[in-house]
């Protein structure tokens, strides 16, 4: 039998996956039909879906058994009353990686004061060498795919790493904290403060005045998870204080961020245009594949989304 | 018996290693008079040294043991005729350390360009994800105890690494490579490229016209190695002309580098002030006394320097 496999992307996102979807459907022995525009809903087993779709109503979709999301955050999706089959959300090797960097090399960055030094060419020759990594704490929000494979690479290179997720969890190497005193333990201890919780009604403005309090003076923040994890009002005055160091912020409310917002401007916040990192066709597609041969195998999907929970 | 240890570096080091040495010398049982100022030089056993120090004849010194470099980097002492004992270079975990975040964060700067992040905050959304690391080849010269370590942190953030020494040399994860056409091909594949090659007249002026030459178009440069290892006007030409893209630069020929150099005003480097790594006298102090016991039981030093080869 033949699958039907609707791309419901845009269009750059089509010309890059198609090659890789193809090849790792023919490796998997599965027959299908695979594009943006397939026919009639009413025969379509699988979507492999981007939130930003215009797909948005599912109920014609009477035959479809899954929808593969391409990215990692689900927030567009898991609300919409009219997908009653499985979400599965994107986990990908090339996404995680790019992550790791991203968070790492801004950790390291403020670490080390890049900024300082890049803006100090002036002719001055003021050594302070930076103190080491193992007396740097650094704490990560969330223990997912992404934070957990963070909070690894962090620890791998002598920083003390604390974790926070919302069930108890063990990551090697980190101290793992979870639930209300958990956070006020992981934020008391973060010299830098990194955010990669999904955004759930649970997670939303996480990061609000009472909470930033707790955070030691000076402190630094990296946001890759979502805008709205962030108080935007308290953050910009915890900024003006002084009480946080600085703010390097990839996600925000109204992306793209509007010229005129004050993130832009701030001399203690670096904007970043929502590239910290992105789903890459040749892994992702192979997930995906994985997945679809799952299905048809009958064996339960990887991945899923609990819509209770949001993420 | 009692030893007589000589601190013969600055001031400020010795308020900085007292109470370490004096802890790891009471944990050894090693009894010792230890201080900047001993008495006569014939009485000492052992000088803790920085080559900066005042003490460069050593010929009054008749019963000298070792030198105790607190340096990694012995090019000023090693060719110095009146040293006939011994000399140790320093090999500390806490100055690997440092080195290795030095070097990782600068290598993750270039990476995921922040030098353009941080001048573009004018409220332009121009998204655009960077390659991954596993794409991004880099190569260090040298692999010794900095060198190695350095090219493991990388190889272990997915960058293909590819290390050059003088002699073979295999370290997991990396490409290892040696003698001139090892360098060629190291040289060729190098995205960014590591200097941490001691100074030596083997190594003065490595990074020449020719050898700039073999480097692809656009490739940066770190260089917390020593400042001869490069000639800058061959560098200064490659950074002009746009064939090397950037330079970040913890060394140089003159230290303080003076305010007039051109290195300072260049679009295309950075300078830093000899802070990539500095050697810690908390796990230094360890290191030199685990080297006067094994003095003192007949053992051989550990990281004697090869006066020949110069490090
Ligand atoms: N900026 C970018 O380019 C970019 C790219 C990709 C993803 N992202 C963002 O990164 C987020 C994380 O991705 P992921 O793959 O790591 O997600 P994930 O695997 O679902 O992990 C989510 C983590 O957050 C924790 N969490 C969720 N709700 C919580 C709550 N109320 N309190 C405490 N902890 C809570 C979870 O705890 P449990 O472990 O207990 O479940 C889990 O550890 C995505 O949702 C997306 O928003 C951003
Ligand atoms: N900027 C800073 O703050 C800072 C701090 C500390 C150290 N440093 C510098 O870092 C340097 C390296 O330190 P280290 O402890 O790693 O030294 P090391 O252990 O002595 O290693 C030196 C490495 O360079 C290689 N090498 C030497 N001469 C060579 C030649 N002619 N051709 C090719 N390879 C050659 C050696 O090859 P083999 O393995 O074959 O012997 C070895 O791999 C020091 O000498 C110092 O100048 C800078």
């Amino acid at each position: 039998m033949t699958l039907n496999i609707l791309f419901a992307a845009n269009e750059t996102g089509w010309a890059e996956y198609e090659p890789h979807l193809r090849h790792w459907l023919a490796e998997a022995g599965i027959e299908a039909q695979l594009g943006p525009d397939l026919g009639p809903p009413s025969e379509i087993d699988y979507i492999v879906y981007a939130p930003s779709s215009e797909v948005q109503d599912f109920r014609p979709y009477s035959r479809l058994k899954a929808v593969l999301n391409l990215w990692a955050g689900v927030e567009d999706v898991v609300g919409n009353p009219t997908l009653q089959v499985p979400l599965a959300r994107m986990v990908d090797n090339g996404l995680t990686e790019g992550m790791v960097e991203w968070v790492v090399g801004h950790v390291l960055r403020y670490h080390l004061d890049i900024d300082h030094a890049l803006a100090n060419q002036s002719g001055e020759w003021l050594p302070k060498v930076p103190p080491l990594a193992r007396n740097r704490p650094v704490t990560v929000l969330g223990l997912g795919a992404l934070g957990s494979a963070c909070a690894k690479a962090l620890a791998a290179l002598n920083f003390p790493v604390t974790g926070w997720s919302r069930s108890a969890k063990s990551v090697a190497g980190v101290s793992c904290l979870s639930g209300p005193e958990g956070l006020e333990q992981a934020l008391a201890r973060a010299q830098i403060l990194v955010l990669l919780l999904p955004l759930t009604p649970g997670t939303e403005n996480m990061l609000n005045a009472p909470h930033i309090d707790q955070l030691p003076e000076g402190c630094c923040i990296l946001n890759p998870g979502r805008g709205p994890l962030i108080d935007d009002t308290a953050l910009l005055e915890a900024l003006d204080s002084g009480h946080v160091g600085h703010a390097t912020l990839d996600v925000f409310r109204t992306e793209p961020l509007p010229a005129e917002h004050p993130y832009w401007s701030h001399p203690r916040v670096t904007v970043t245009p929502h590239i910290a990192s992105a789903t890459r066709a040749e892994t992702a597609s192979k997930v995906i594949v994985d997945n679809i041969r799952r299905g048809e195998q009958g064996k339960p999907f990887l991945h899923v989304v609990d819509r209770q929970r949001g993420y």
